[in-house]
């Protein structure tokens, strides 16, 4: 192995660094050097050794990057500063985009149950089964169900069920109807800022976004088959493990049967190993089971209750519990606390993997989510966009190797951010603060697996700090903060060594030096 | 003085941060409220110690603050969260904004000498002073010049010279004629996203700006009233001192005759002492002189010797030197080592004032400057607001206790940052980091001296942990980190608190508890 030369000089950093911070010497010109280079070793992947050929794939992956930021800088048009529905078009066009989807990405680790596969699926292979229906909200929502004539139900709050089968040989541009389809199953919108106004009207959408689908994907074929594209769509994407966070609501046949949780975690559970018998370079798949923060406490408890009783049940798949909605509108954490402290009060340790600081908004109760996911034992904090206002939560979460999961293109659609070079994460990322990225809900805003969070991780939160170990670390990461156990990770991480050894060749490939 | 209990605790604190820091030791619950009173602590202002009165009117300030962001949340109408051309009405209904305009708010550390007046003055008496000609450039901007008819120039890029006083005569609405003056003197907008879609496109215009207001400030009769309106309005709005980043170009007289560097420096002292005379409570102003960053190495040595110069000719009013321009598109003050150790070689000790990390381009050479205007040992760093991408030279501004200089109207403005609640500075004032707030050009934003700065960080940067104690130190700041001498810091602090305490005596009186 052949590291660079600053690298070895750890010992002399640490020195440096005492000495400012200890005694109060005032730097002089010449520890310039020495503390640019501390502050390249603090950064994510910056206390990496490289091997020669990592540092030629970065010397390639550097050129490219400075170039598109330049380009960028100069025309004002670069994707990490623009809304992502906007910059999608351009990101597709990036060559370290298309090294990103290439690079194995190791695991997904924070991803909803009905956001997990392109819209496309849903609207060209679900819709287009027999006894799909489909009605209308007063708020032009969707809402869909899969009937036998004789069992059909109307909503309370919808039009009548419409019969998609026959709707469509009635009307003349199917395209059309798809393309309607299509937009009330994501985000997506030409004027994201024109259309959604506000975070609570965003949010709003968000969830009637999350029934319509949820709609589609409950009917137990639909269900199974749903997953399964879920999973082709990550491996394609070169992801090698996702961990849901799953609801768990029942699915239902067409005859109106329901099927219960553990039937979900049963269906999870073959469809992965039918999966991986397909695809013996895929990992796996785990659930944490979720329920919503608007619950009361003694829903709640009941919750807890039973997420400890699949957790023992399940042990190969349900991993930990999580709350979702969203936070600004719903309970703080402490509300719960009596309940979350029941696993430990029964000395049984329920893992939990919660949604925390996922807000704008300093010093609301909300915004003690942060300090108290970590007094509750968190083993990784959704988004924790907020931490950087709370030092004390940081430095706990730093010390404690609690990973925050960044998921860069949901924190600006659901506009907690606007230009992601300003995301709080490229503080975590300077500071090597334990981290992974994720893709939240790829589905609803319009993305495809992880690369596209990637890509605004590398380009935008990192800027051109950010090099080919950063992108090495991200992906050790996923493994290490994921729920895998010690053996599966190690095994895992051997297969990722080995994806990135090829990926390392496939970008030598792909560019010549003379070619950039 | 009756102190909040838990402001007692601090050894407490320590003791629970150092068992998590060094010890690793897992917190338990019964830490919950220990570790929320440590945050508390850490803030802006967290430390310092409140009086009966003090509390009293936080109790105020905290109920109106809480019912103004609740509001804020509910509607998805925030001030802080909105660009500044469209919240500045709201916040002018704020009675939060109320009570920040009439708190003397210390110092202004961060002003440019052309933007300091509200362009109202220049439209409406400026501009209407005889002899006062305009012409209009190709892009749309326009100039100025005062001459006496003899010595008319015409500029090589800009229309014939059309004499104003002659012209108000022809047009049948001088009200629309000077509005489209006022809009040439500012950067407001009512479409703010469309008529600046990138940062590059912003400070074009921005510099055009500067030049149409420079092009009337430097006509020697204009140049000191502006100087003494500015102070006006900076004394109106309760700030006890100013200092000016100036360029100090050249003035010029109606004839054609050019005063130099000193000239303007004896007239702004004129016009100090003046000011001073007719308020004896305003303390008094000073000059950092600036020079563009666009120069080349043999203009900055020149430019360095003038500064040398200038601060020992003029010991009590020039401080400092700064470089001004975009950032991004300058040198990095790195390209000009040579020139800027030139004092230091001398053994004399020139301040440093500079502008560093106004960019949002992390690892570009711009992006080094905040370290090497450390490693330049700058007594303050203007904006500083990518400070938080470099762990290594926050660590050292807070070692050296240098302050970071905060103007959030302008880094929004400037579209560093749209969403304030998202400035960095969050998380400075959440760590207590050396901080002060100022106004930067707020002529050119459509702001007036200090206060709506000081709303957008009280009520968006420091969102609702932000409290009266918060507003104290950073006042309290702002003198300690000018560049008065010791004895006049101490009066002037002195002079502060009494008018602090009759501060809390009018909100005191402004809102009665029942009425809250």
């Amino acid at each position: 192995m052949n590291a660079p030369n600053f690298r070895k000089g750890t010992a002399v950093f640490s020195v440096i660094l005492c000495l400012f911070a200890v005694c109060q010497t005032f730097p002089t010109l010449a520890d310039r050097d020495a503390l640019m280079k501390l502050e390249q070793f603090e950064f994510t992947g910056g206390n990496l050794l490289s091997t020669e050929k990592e540092l030629r794939v970065n010397y390639i992956v550097e050129k490219l990057k400075r170039k598109e930021i330049t380009e960028g800088m100069k025309t004002g048009s670069f994707p990490p500063a623009m809304h992502f529905f906007r910059a999608r078009e351009l990101i597709e066009q990036s060559p370290i985009f298309n090294i990103i989807q290439k690079m194995p990405k190791g695991a997904g680790l924070h991803l909803h149950d009905y956001a997990l596969l392109s819209v496309d699926w849903l609207v060209k292979n679900a819709t287009y089964l027999p006894n799909c229906y489909v009605c209308f909200t007063p708020t032009g929502s969707i809402k869909f169900h899969y009937f036998s004539r004789k069992h059909q139900k109307r909503l309370a709050s919808c039009s009548e069920w419409i019969l998609l089968e026959q709707y469509r040989k009635q009307i003349r541009n199917v395209t059309e109807f798809d393309n309607s389809l299509f937009r009330n199953l994501t985000l997506m919108t030409e004027n994201p800022e024109e259309a959604y106004p506000s975070q609570n009207i965003i949010w709003k959408r968000f969830v009637e976004i999350f029934a319509a689908a949820s709609s589609l994907i409950s009917y137990a074929p639909v269900f199974k088959t749903y997953f399964y594209e879920a999973l082709k769509e990550f491996h394609h994407d070169n992801v090698q493990y996702i961990e849901i966070r799953a609801l768990l609501l029942p699915v239902y046949e067409l005859d109106g049967t329901l099927h219960d949780k553990d039937w979900c975690i049963l269906a999870y559970q073959d469809v992965a190993k039918q999966f991986k018998t397909d695809h013996p370079d895929f990992v796996g798949t785990k659930v944490i089971f979720s329920v919503h923060r608007s619950l009361n406490n003694s829903e709640m408890k009941t919750m807890i209750t039973e997420a400890l009783r699949l957790y023992k049940k399940f042990p190969e798949t349900v991993v930990g519990f999580d709350m979702v909605g969203q936070e600004d509108a719903g309970h703080p954490l402490w509300y719960f606390k009596n309940e979350l402290l029941i696993p430990a009060k029964m000395g049984i340790k329920l893992p939990y993997f919660f949604h925390a600081g996922e807000t704008d908004w300093e010093g609301m109760s909300i915004d003690e989510n942060i300090l108290d996911a970590l007094l509750l034992n968190t083993s990784r904090i959704g988004h924790g966009y907020s931490i950087n206002k709370h030092p004390v939560a940081k430095k706990l979460s730093k010390t404690l190797d609690v990973p925050l999961e960044v998921c860069p293109i949901s924190n600006q659609v659901l506009m907690l951010v606007s230009n992601l070079q300003n995301h709080p994460a490229a503080a975590w990322m300077a500071e090597g603060h334990p981290m992974v990225i994720s893709a939240d809900d790829p589905a609803v805003f319009g993305a495809r697996g992880l690369s596209y969070d990637f890509y605004e991780a590398f380009m935008g939160i990192g800027g051109l700090k950010a090099e080919l170990t950063t992108l090495k670390q991200l992906a050790l990461n996923s493994i290490k903060y994921s729920a895998m156990s010690a053996q599966v990770k190690a095994e895992t991480t051997k297969l990722w060594l080995k994806k990135w050894d090829q990926f390392l060749d496939d970008v030598l490939n792909m560019f010549r030096n003379d070619e950039l």
